[in-house]
């Protein structure tokens, strides 16, 4: 073998150390919200602190700096260790660069600030937050100065979820989408609104419907299980073993298959990606707006659209017999658009607006023309201004996620990301699959999985995801495909006309 | 703090990790066997070994030696800190005095056997396992030299499982069940034969019914979970965290009755472990046999009484309705004797001769006088000798078990001990409870367990097992408290009589 290659072999023999661990990591969450017995959560807390600290360890190993430092200065690397040495680069910076002493205090504050989250939103009384949140910010952007103190403390803090997107694309996009959806949301104003499902439905049958619909769609349950959790989610732990969960309800049937389609879209790509790359870093999905976009692709493009509903009003039929609504009622609610309070009960169309609020805000704490106590203000404001309604109360307003308590602020967008990439992947799978609503309407996905496996899930994480799109639908405006989409597929719902012309030919149902 | 409480205190915070790594590679173990998908396999192994090689190199730290030699020339530690710096250093010299290149011979070995042990089986082929049997027995004993060159390789193999426990003993001791049992079925074999218990009986009422009566022995749900497995099996991670599982069967109402109650006594011991010595190794139970006690004591001494089968009778009815059984066709079905070729099918009577014929093979073995090649003739020999019957085919003699072809050597005898704590454990607590009976055949099971948690569980591994049961039921002789047990036992049954009069007078049901 050539130095290079030893160097590489090394490296990667590491680093597999840091992917397991980060494996298990997960497998002990998922049990956590799934299995676990109640008494079990002090130990579990004890168990992944340990299992973070270990792979934390393994990832800040001079060798790591020793070995990147070889490869950096070689030639002839391969694309595969070239994207390796690149994001492996990033992530030993970006751990190393951080002082102890700074991670425990983020770690400790975020403790603290979880439990106050929860007073705080039971009684809606920010101020109980506002400390806890005022020193997380403080900290979040020393760590953001620590790792670069040259950039824009917002670039920095977008890389812990969607590295190759910028403060300053963001801003532009977020405001295009925001006017698009605006001068969409009041067309529908003059619509006559669409009613909600309303029914129970056993949920027994609930379960073998959405796992039909799951292994339908190409999730495979030999390299997985679904099981059920509060907040679902999705864990890849490698391509052997994706195990998605979901929450359905007796009385929302279409919150649940939702639940499902996109867990089910996230778990494929995770059960496509390339598993011979072991330790290097890139076999992995680029960025969380990429993940996101396979997730609302199943569930948005394709499972809200009519052949879609079609084909699933069959399936629910076997399953439920007289209580499964027919083809055109699923199709009218689960498109059904109402503004609400609440970014997780959100529609399709007005759900970016629910990003785009927590976008701006940040952006505006970290660029220090907001302080944490004016936040309730600026969010209402913002959701009366954006989507025309004032929460009803603080809990419905600018407490009602976690991330912020628990220190994730950058990630928000990340949402908005995967439904843009989601538009255009969608736009240009339809223009090379001609006759997809075809299939679709047949319960035939294994040719629209086929092209995501070629276009996404077998590069890896070989190039940033903005880069990854573009080589897969080519020179697109996503901005315009989400529009175009959402105008489409509103318009046949509720015969709407568009004052600005798309430009693109419709094609989603 | 002391020095002594400083080294105490790091030397713990450091095996902390070990622990919890330990938990970590069981609660793999335990996701593998219930509920991983089967694609997931591969990845597993990785992780495990991962785990293990980690917790590994903790427990092999020289820090460890440094902490232990400090601590081994301190004055005035207390007794969990003098237990700890005992069991601590015991873990610590086998770790350490075995090489990586012997440990890495005997894993690659032992994965070598295994599929060889599947195939011998299927073809009912000893040859095919030979080979890999005569270098696991030679490496195996080479390990027990590099332990200890100057004991009995027999006794170090021992202390893997039942630290305390010696070759010297267990030759006396297990002669003298043998005895005691060949007397039993010699008279057992004049009786009129107790017909099985054949029927149907579905799958999900089973399942509440063993929950039920899990819950109602004392084991609880809130810090555990039920699960089914191919061969049930316990993990307790943590006392918060005990995990069972169980195989129930349409056509076997007492088999898997019968592995719920016996994982469950693993498991109410594991919940009942003193939580507050962390990183000590003493928070656990201090051997194998100490452990089977606690599942044979529920599973036969109580679970086979006549009191309990009246009233998990009443809690069979209410769950299968008229499928149920009687009463006293479940005590008698659940007491029938039948000597079999095969271990696990075996009664509480045979049980311990199945037991005997492998550690009275392994010694053979492991004192040169065996070889390897003579294994199945030896086998069979002994079949006949002791329980009066020769096995069908070597898949059903010397190939039944998996434990030798997995380098399990010295393991067996656990499960005798463990029959014989049970008996001496059982005796003294009807002693002690003397309405015991009456508990048991209202539903009552606390005495028994509070009984259990004050003289076995609350204790840890304070004192090796034989002392820790001397403590507990005073200088007693475990040989004939099981044998007078069984006579008890089955004297009810099938009226016998026996010619030596018991020691004590008979307190089984």
């Amino acid at each position: 073998m050539s130095d290079a290659a030893t160097t590489w072999a090394d490296l990667t023999a590491h680093l597999r150390q840091v992917e397991l661990l980060g494996g298990l990591e997960q497998l002990l969450d998922w049990d956590l919200q799934t299995l676990m017995p109640p008494a079990g959560g002090t130990l579990r807390s004890e168990q992944s602190a340990l299992v973070s600290r270990l792979g934390h360890r393994a990832l800040v190993d001079p060798r790591v700096g020793a070995w990147l430092a070889d490869l950096e200065a070689a030639d002839a690397l391969d694309a595969v260790q070239r994207a390796g040495v690149r994001v492996i680069r990033r992530a030993f910076d970006r751990a190393t660069r951080v002082s102890d002493e700074l991670v425990a205090r983020l770690a400790h504050t975020r403790s603290d600030a979880f439990p106050a989250w929860v007073r705080a939103k039971e009684d809606s009384d920010f101020s109980v937050l506002q400390p806890h949140l005022e020193r997380l910010v403080a900290l979040t952007r020393e760590r953001a100065e620590a790792i670069d103190p040259h950039r824009h403390p917002y670039d920095v803090l977008l890389e812990d979820s969607d590295p190759g997107t910028t403060v300053e694309q963001l801003r532009d996009t977020l405001e295009r989408v925001r006017r698009g959806l605006s001068e969409l949301l009041e067309a529908l104003a003059a619509a006559r609104p669409v009613a909600p499902l309303l029914g129970r439905w056993d949920l027994a049958s609930q379960l073998n419907a959405n796992r039909e619909v799951a292994a339908a769609l190409g999730y495979d349950f030999e390299a997985g299980r679904i099981d059920f959790a509060e907040h679902p989610f999705t864990v890849g732990l490698g391509s052997g073993d994706v195990r998605i969960t979901t929450h359905l309800y007796e009385d929302d049937l279409l919150g649940g298959l939702g639940s499902t389609i996109h867990e089910a879209g996230h778990g494929m790509y995770e059960q496509g990606l390339p598993a011979n790359r072991p330790g290097s870093f890139v076999g992995t999905a680029p960025s969380l707006g990429l993940h996101e976009s396979q997730s609302r692709l199943w569930e948005n493009f394709i499972g809200r659209s009519r052949p879609f509903c079609r084909w699933v009003a069959r399936v629910l039929a076997r399953h439920l017999g007289g209580s499964a609504p027919d083809a055109e009622a699923l199709y009218r609610a689960s498109n059904r658009v109402e503004p609400g309070a609440v970014r997780v009960m959100a529609d399709e169309v007005t759900y970016n607006l629910h990003v785009i609020v927590r976008f701006e805000l940040e952006l505006a704490l970290f660029e220090g023309r907001l302080g944490v106590a004016d936040l309730p203000e600026a969010w209402n404001a913002l959701y009366q201004e954006y989507l025309g309604i004032l929460p009803p109360d603080d809990a419905r307003g600018v407490l009602q996620d976690v991330h912020w308590a628990s220190g994730a602020f950058g990630y928000f967008p990340s949402y908005t990301l995967g439904n843009l990439y989601a538009a255009s992947l969608g736009a240009a799978m339809v223009a090379e699959i001609p006759d997809l609503w075809e299939q679709v309407e047949a319960g035939r996905f294994d040719a629209a999985l086929g092209w995501l496996r070629e276009k996404v899930h077998s590069h890896g994480y070989l190039l940033e995801a903005p880069d990854l799109v573009r080589e897969a639908v080519g020179e697109r405006d996503s901005v315009a495909d989400l529009l175009d989409h959402l105008w489409a597929r509103q318009g046949t719902l509720y015969g709407l006309e568009r004052k600005h012309s798309p430009q693109d030919a419709a094609t989603s149902r």
